[in-house]
């Protein structure tokens, strides 16, 4: 059984987004040795169909090259993910149908293989802290900043899931009880300010009360608008020192409540690099308590856009390691 | 060395606060055989010798009595603790020169007994957890509103401590980033608005805003204002109301974070009951996710001012056994 875990083995990684699945066939190194993108088909209820997809072309792939023992699968997914069940707890309607979705009892079903199932924040998270900025961290905290905010927590190496896998749940933090509304019912969270949406729809409402006729040429793509911040404009500048702002607020109370040795960020917003970096650690000098400041460092992601399809396959290893030892520990008391 | 754990056996529980140190020969259940109290005399830096005093008076009472085995002694302290070490990472100028103290190794080198050193709230949720609000749940956040707001975090059954013990700092999580300065650097944190010391000097403020020469009447026991609030008086709702709607927030965000089975509040502030539980309930019924809102429930602390005590106390059996498995299976591997 050890076998299946040694170095030469590799894991499908299957990453499941609203618009598409990303899936590669990975080893413990984080080599992703043939790499391949779906879309989701959420609309058409789909989803599942085009993982199946993805796992069948990948190992038929791997049997075809050699690649070594396909040691397990690992999925990644949107939504709030149940990790002891492997199944979707909750998911918005931007994949129709997958709120209950038994992810891991479906794929274990075709596969007489080990299925781990967590929520993409959390494989991001354990991609970092196995093989990027998180490496020897016992306790780290990450954000990411895409379309929304997602978050997500290690505490002496492991993950936090809570109750139901919906623990770091950080884009929904408020910073604010008195700010806008957020769509998930609450004020002023994080993602209210710092989100891909959130940027560009206040950035539109900035533009609008200079002048109304401007907004149809307001520039949706974050890209844009950070790049308009950087060339000195007043509207863009505004949005982006709130969203700065905001998550300097949360990342000080999460310095607070978890006193980790790191705050990873990563997602297409913290790719701007030290424009975002600097102001944000000046922020959190200026408010964390120093006992624990002292202790952490705000560091950018390093593993890019392919970190949920690898941490998705890390978690093989990860947990597949535990219930080996877990089992021989068993076997020793019997 | 198991024999030591048993439900016969007792422990030593020692609480160390700025003003007094409370102590008791305790039992497994909670029962509390003989308790005292003694000034802390921290400005005199008398601090440990005190809890030595404490720890023999209570040894002697259990021998002479027969009280049982003493299979250790737990200490929940004030201050910022280092719970592998058994430290004081950091404390405020409330107990001059207690950053450092090695308060595990100095209790070990008198008493050939394990000694377990957490932060007072930790131990508190670890009462709460094993014999009160929290028993069955894995996943808990605990809040203290006393002079100042504490907090506690147990996830999978464990106690979070991070990376030197300051995790749970819930009273310095930030409800608004616009708010009025804390004392720890940070601006609007949930104990600017819900700490015995807000409440009293907020009051102040509202009474002195309406009339100057009032405000030498003006109460500063969070009691007294907790009665004018209740008997409608404006001023006192005004700023229950605040300390209200920041614990809310708090709350919401931390069920956000977490992802509970419960919340449990204790502290003085929390024994007024439902007159503060029931607008709490609803702010985070109307603000949480409702995936994770039907997951939790946000409960009165049920062990009251002994809780520190009798939760320090307990570590020696939850930690002991743990230590004594550990043993055991590394006995087993040689």
């Amino acid at each position: 059984m050890q076998d299946a875990f040694n170095e030469g083995a590799v894991a499908i990684g299957v990453d499941i987004g609203g618009t598409k699945i990303r899936a590669g066939l990975v080893r413990r190194d984080g080599a992703v040795l043939k790499e391949l993108t779906l879309p989701a088909l959420a609309e058409k209820r789909r989803v599942m169909d085009q993982v199946f997809l993805a796992i069948n072309t990948l190992r038929m792939y791997g049997e075809e090259t050699g690649s070594g023992t396909l040691a397990g699968i690992g999925v990644g997914s949107a939504g709030q993910i149940d990790f002891e069940r492997g199944s979707v707890h909750f998911a918005s309607d931007l994949i129709p149908g997958y709120t209950g979705m038994p992810i891991r009892e479906l794929i274990e079903k075709k596969y007489a293989l080990p299925v781990y199932v967590d929520n993409d924040v959390n494989v991001m998270a354990l991609a970092e802290h196995e093989l990027g900025a998180g490496k020897g961290c016992r306790h780290l905290v990450c954000l990411a900043l895409g379309t929304g905010v997602g978050g997500a927590v290690i505490t002496d190496n492991r993950l936090l899931h809570g109750a139901r896998g919906g623990a770091g749940e950080i884009g929904h933090l408020s910073v604010d009880l008195h700010g806008p509304r957020c769509i998930c019912g609450n004020r002023g969270c994080v993602e209210v300010y710092a989100s891909g949406t959130s940027i560009a729809g206040r950035y539109r409402e900035e533009i609008a009360a200079q002048d109304r006729a401007l907004m149809k040429e307001a520039p949706a793509d974050t890209r844009q608008i950070v790049t308009r911040w950087l060339d000195g404009e007043p509207a863009a500048g505004k949005v982006m020192e709130d969203a700065i702002a905001a998550l300097g607020s949360a990342v000080t109370s999460l310095i607070h409540v978890f006193n980790p040795q790191a705050v990873i960020i990563g997602g297409g917003l913290a790719e701007i690099g030290e424009p975002l970096f600097a102001p944000l650690r000046q922020r959190v000098e200026a408010t964390a308590m120093a006992s624990m400041r002292q202790e952490v460092r705000i560091l950018p992601a390093e593993l890019g856009g392919g970190s949920n399809m690898i941490g998705a396959a890390l978690q093989v290893w990860v947990y597949g390691r535990e219930r080996a030892a877990a089992a021989a520990a068993n076997a020793n008391e019997v």
